[in-house]
């Protein structure tokens, strides 16, 4: 899989990347059912500094129109499917991070992600994480897999947004501020209406 | 409505309450299609600390859903509808932040929003902030009504990942420390596995 081609906007055509390489597991996925909220997850994936969506479980529709967006705006977000969940995150060289309501706190994790992050001054290799996300339910064998489960708070909410805000917090505010390359559209940041840019 | 009834976890029993009242206004709901995402929206809004979701559009199914969490998890989050949004916004006595992916950039807008809420010391008024998040399509009235478009990034994703991020920075991650009263289920942070308490 190739890396995130994000490039910071101020210096448009830099190919800088993100510090970390993303990827998200999508477990659960159903038929129909989950085909919008999978769509938000990998839109949100993308649009958060991650660099691809692998979902357990098959369907089209979500693939095309997250290929469709990754198409019209830019970079090398990529979305595939696993037959085995195990075998992804066995085959996954890097954290595995599960968010789930029944994890330690946040901040408390965050930290030593971060700690477990941190490379050599020295190294070029890219340190990589792996976010679990389920659906309603999750084989407890995860659990046990994971070498971090993340609660986004201990109540209930949603993938999505438990997703977004732990990409937030691991870029630090950061990913907002990357552009796409190769985007055919582009928004200029407004105080009314809207400002698209088609490139 | 009642102020959000959410208690630091540490002290247990204290009525302590975040900052600013947010409520969330939901525009351009349809039925069936968008009563999963809506329950996601109103399940963020609560976990992450607004006090309400107000819906544009009738959903029984939605409510009852978050009305069913709000019991058995607790705090006095509330839902209602609305027939027309334009009254909804006119009539709250707050500033009025519309998240889409046209607005200005978030850390310039919540600099802003931070400043425009910040209190005199000795005042006991409570700062209110109504949250405008869209389907599909929002009418182009709501981005002059609104005192600030906020843009997420500027790139198509998720308005539940949007409220989400948006809620963890304006209460700057404290939002995740509060527990809710009347809660008959709690969930204890835990590195492996599941610790639920009934209450």
């Amino acid at each position: 899989m190739s890396q995130a081609n994000v490039t910071r906007g101020a210096t448009a055509d830099r190919n800088d990347a993100l510090p970390y390489d993303v990827d998200v597991l999508r477990l659960g996925h159903r038929l129909v059912r989950d085909a919008r909220m999978s769509t938000h997850v990998g839109l949100v994936a993308r649009a958060l500094g991650a660099r691809s969506l692998i979902i357990s479980g098959a369907d089209d529709e979500t693939v095309d129109s997250l290929r469709r967006v990754a198409e019209r705006w830019g970079g090398n977000f990529e979305v595939a499917f696993t037959k085995s969940w195990r075998e992804t995150i066995k085959k996954h060289a890097g954290i595995v991070v599960h968010l789930t309501m029944y994890g330690e706190r946040l901040d408390d994790c965050l930290k030593r992600i971060r700690e477990n992050l941190q490379l050599p001054e020295d190294s070029s290799k890219r340190k990589r994480v792996l976010i679990v996300i389920g659906a309603e339910k999750v084989p407890s064998e995860i659990f046990q897999i994971a070498d971090y489960n993340v609660a986004v708070g201990s109540q209930p909410h949603s993938e999505i947004a438990a997703l977004a805000v732990f990409l937030d917090r691991l870029f630090m505010g950061e990913e907002l501020y990357y552009r796409f390359d190769k985007a055919k559209i582009r928004i200029v940041p407004k105080a009314k209406g809207k400002h698209v840019e088609v490139l």
